[in-house]
């Protein structure tokens, strides 16, 4: 049931499995799919197609069990469990992301970071460990890393997830500006702030063609 | 011809462009759709479906002028010009947002900031005002302010980004952790690095289910 799984299918299920996250802490017990999806700005029928590959959820008319469906989502996604992460690339976005609590919040445990720079490496921060960059293929042999997390200046980015891959890494999100490739079997996720107000700014320009 | 464009198809013509202006400043002056796709993992035929909404570009077997198609993107997505960004909330992200230089080099001012706290109004962070929440709508009623990136914590952030769509911010990039809500119009891209992880924990797990 699995790799049929269309990805972008994939990518909403965090979101609503924080949406019910939020609805369970408010104390609600049950959910419509009218309801979550307003809260999410997704149709009601696309989250009960989403949620169909995954079984059946729910009764006709009487909404979900939020408890219940956050727990399915929860395995399904494997949030149920911790990751490790490491950093790569710690200028000042890359300790801005160290000194970020709400990655172990979510069960994601930063346990390594590593930098070029002899004045970064050998520090801690947060209580991490910054080690040299040439440490990075010893440490993933001998340590289990789930996800790393690239801060790199955008002209390096692509050798550090090779690098990355090569290692064994199986998921990367990139910070660097850059279109990261990885093989089949390793899942990347790119973020970019300046593509996306790039893709806005098409709609700015819709609005008032003749400003600026 | 603007409206009917998905969004998916704007989302990746930034990507688009990026590319080609790696290309210009390697020297390269023609593309093919099927380079062009390989360095963005994109398929040949999707470039040219996405391009074919702008018009004709490029010739048959020639290859597109990276000059000519690069500069055709740069005014359709409107990054011919600058634009005017306000970051409201100046914690840690806000601040190393207000640090990166990666905006300003692509078109992106960043003219003035906002937030809650007494002890950072009133401050200048990169030379960048940081101003107290209760002049957001008196500043946003005289100076002209494009995008508003919102760095506050989820429990404010709905409510900053009613306030900036009430005062006429037409575009917004959200950094809370929170599915904030715009009505029709009104441009909103959200940035979760956890969300984006969850989506990836997702294929981690079916590559090692007995892990953890």
């Amino acid at each position: 049931m699995t790799s049929d799984i269309p990805e972008v299918v994939i990518n909403r299920l965090p979101l609503y499995a924080r949406a019910l996250s939020t609805l369970a802490a408010s104390g609600a017990t049950v959910v419509s799919s009218q309801t979550l999806g307003e809260q999410l700005d997704v149709t009601p029928a696309q989250i009960r197609k989403d949620l169909s590959y995954f079984g059946r959820f729910g009764k006709q008319g009487r909404g979900y069990n939020v408890g219940d469906l956050l727990d399915r989502l929860r395995s399904i996604l494997g949030l149920d469990r911790t990751w490790n992460v490491c950093v790569v690339g710690i200028g000042r976005l890359g300790h801005a992301i160290l000194e970020y609590d709400g990655f172990v919040q979510q069960g994601f445990h930063t346990v390594v970071a590593f930098d070029a720079s002899p004045a970064v490496a050998g520090t801690d921060i947060q209580g991490i460990r910054v080690r040299p960059m040439d440490e990075l293929e010893g440490y993933l042999a001998s340590e289990e890393v789930d996800i790393a997390v690239v801060a790199v200046p955008a002209e390096a980015a692509q050798v550090v997830v090779d690098r990355l891959v090569a290692s064994g890494v199986k998921a990367i999100l990139n910070y660097a500006p850059i279109s990261a490739h990885v093989p089949e079997g390793v899942s990347i996720r790119q973020i970019d702030p300046v593509v996306m107000m790039q893709g806005m700014t098409y709609y700015l320009k819709e609005l008032a063609p003749d400003a600026g």
